[in-house]
């Protein structure tokens, strides 16, 4: 299979670069950057791009890239419902082109949100502490929001009642903050790049899912799985969890 | 729903009976222990029976059980194939009676096994490590035994190659054993209970899930899981698992 | 030596009990509970009392056993200022007598208050993550917020500067506090007991020290240490650490 | 402080290099590496050089600088007893001269040993799990078996009795190895850089000391520690933790 990244030589493309070049069964028809030409796209033959550009290129790079029947990956940010309507719009007239917009690659991260999503369903309490780099701006991790969310989501199908907890007297100043139905801690340290841990409890026992990412290297595989997919998956996708099944 | 409990008076019988006490939707018919007459469980309208008796006498209560339409949720150990064969021929008389024979009531532990064995399709790497008390006389753990398995099926399906392992030089004397394709480290320590790690690890990436159990407790919602849903899965189901829809 | 239990009856003091019967170098002289006379003290020759009896009748027995010129260990908690001064003052007139004042017994607890102290020496960061059952009513927990006060007095006397945190966005309702310049995060669980974990970090590292506490038993060996080395400190001693030498 | 970095090419000396000028009591006098000409160490001032070269090239640096009077702080490797005799009888000459051989200059890793081997008096069971990447090739890595020694002495110190284990079955093939009389257990994954997890457990509960080491800058801290007290340290010293009081 054929593949271009688009962006390619910033941290994330380059890698996709270098993990396309090791990926056997594909190959790398382009790799372009700020200024290159899309036409290359169509004259080397590309299937499928992976973009990893700006919030302000990339609707360009997605329409003509569809356009010519190209399925795309995206990993770039910014992806408001304004986006997302324009996409299906373009999809609309190419029927078997597939476009994937992933928030995140890590398949990790990804397995750690699914299956906190199904104990979920099983246990009384759930919390959330998440470990990140000591210059991260925001606290909890957007991770975090989002395991919450699905967390909570999962409580209210199951008709769960309230999470037991007997506390009376507190302290300020905690980091963090409840996010639905569950308790998030934020730890910020040096000598963390991004880590998450969720913890499920009823009587006798606990179950924890921890997820621990040191580089982008790690976001690579699930690119991969992206590109493989995303021809047999026509239309928008959002979220990589679609394209890996039996969970 | 009405419901008895056999082997009452044992550990797991004992916590069994406080159980379904404490469900508001359940009420307890009958507690019986050994000696003690089946009959019971008919006079009282029992719906659905526990066992957590032995080996020896499991299959005399189950014969009683099924010929009488009382749905059985089994605990007891020791199903071979032989016995598996023998219930099933029971069944086949009473087609709507469900019987669940569950080798482990633990939500966490049977979730663990469940989430290892997604998670095995994804990543290259995948040891486990499992901590018990000092007084455990096998290495590993059946469950972590079990686990491997799991996961080498699973990894065998999607035709992983071997994990990556420069090992060169080795001591001799470690605890534990390679199951399938998966090294299992077992810790032995007072101040363990049983516990274990299954560990999946990618390029930059970790993803660890960790059940902790620290006393029987812990495996009365797994019980009353099955009590619940038995009668809706009409003949031979082993495995909680198959109860936990959407996993 | 022979050993004698005050508060036999209790949990901690049943406990004790056990321990010391266990123990081939210690002879138990006496198990008394309320409204046993404490003469047998003096009648079957004990050297050493353990006490876990209640705030109110503690002081009694102490004042007993001192003037008998028997060492006391205490387990007993509720010991402020004054009744430390009226310990002071019992001793004083009773010089090889030696009194052990220990909040807390567990030995892993005490020793990681110990490593912490020292090892908020050499590093940037520390947060304390602590995870109790849920019927727990204060949070942040009795040892997280020693721990926490142990950090900050380690890292004014070494002249550390403020830990490095750039959030600037944040969210409500994180159980837990800052105490001194230390962020504690509270986890409150069913399937927990008491459990802490302290983690320092710097630039590409992390220390973490666990201390997991399943049980009573938990607190028995530094008990025991405690009866042991109790004779060889005579006066006033509060905290079991200062029993623990070379750390 | 004058500092000169030797080896400073290298992926460690590099490192160096960097700490020492972002540290404001440093002034980094010379950056050499091979070829360059020792001279500049006298020219420049240089009060204390970073070793960073190779087993071959080491003594010659050392020689030349102990008898120009300036202090060495050496994370080069391969010091057996030889090296460290010459080393002695070349510091013989010159009593105010310091000299500290770090095989591990990981403030983590050294205060992890320091703890584990204090803990190990207090516990009756010990095991090491050790995690690294999976190009490692021996199995188990030179941290733990030091560790698994310092713990091996501290219990023979203590008179302690063999560990607790029950263990009566066994599989082949679990990586790592008995070293003294501790287990060490060895996980080898991509998605680890060098990780270690020291577990000591007695009746009720556990005591867990953990280091996590992900990229090279974790060993700058102690390389500093190192050049701001080699100078009150006259003579041969190995190891850093010599430096650090007070654990």
């Amino acid at each position: 299979m054929k593949v271009a990244v688009l962006g390619a030589k910033g941290r994330m493309g380059a890698e996709a670069v270098a993990a396309i070049n090791s990926a056997t069964d594909l190959t790398l028809s382009a790799a372009l950057d700020l200024g290159d030409s899309l036409d290359q796209l169509v004259s080397t033959g590309t299937e499928v791009i992976v973009d990893f550009t700006t919030p302000d290129s990339v609707m360009k790079n997605l329409e003509f890239a569809i356009n010519n029947d190209i399925h795309v990956v995206v990993g770039t940010t910014g992806f408001d419902d304004k986006k997302l309507e324009q996409l299906k719009s373009l999809l609309s007239n190419h029927p078997k082109v597939g476009a994937l917009i992933a928030p995140n690659f890590g398949l990790g991260a990804v397995l750690m949100m699914q299956f906190s999503q199904t104990a979920a369903k099983y246990f009384e309490s759930a919390e959330i502490v998440e470990m990140h780099h000591a210059n991260k701006v925001d606290a909890p991790s957007g991770t975090a929001i989002r395991t919450a969310q699905m967390i909570t989501d999962a409580r209210k199908q199951s008709k769960k009642s309230a999470m037991p907890d007997a506390t009376k007297s507190e302290l300020p100043g905690a980091r963090g903050g409840k996010v639905g139905d569950v308790p998030v801690h934020s730890i910020r340290s040096h000598g963390y790049v991004a880590h998450q841990e969720v913890i499920f409890g009823d009587a006798g026992e606990t179950l924890t899912i921890r997820h621990d990412s040191i580089n982008r290297a790690g976001f690579m595989p699930g690119v991969l799985i992206g590109v493989r997919n995303v021809a047999k998956h026509p239309g928008l996708t959002v979220g990589l969890e679609n394209y890996m099944g039996g969970m």
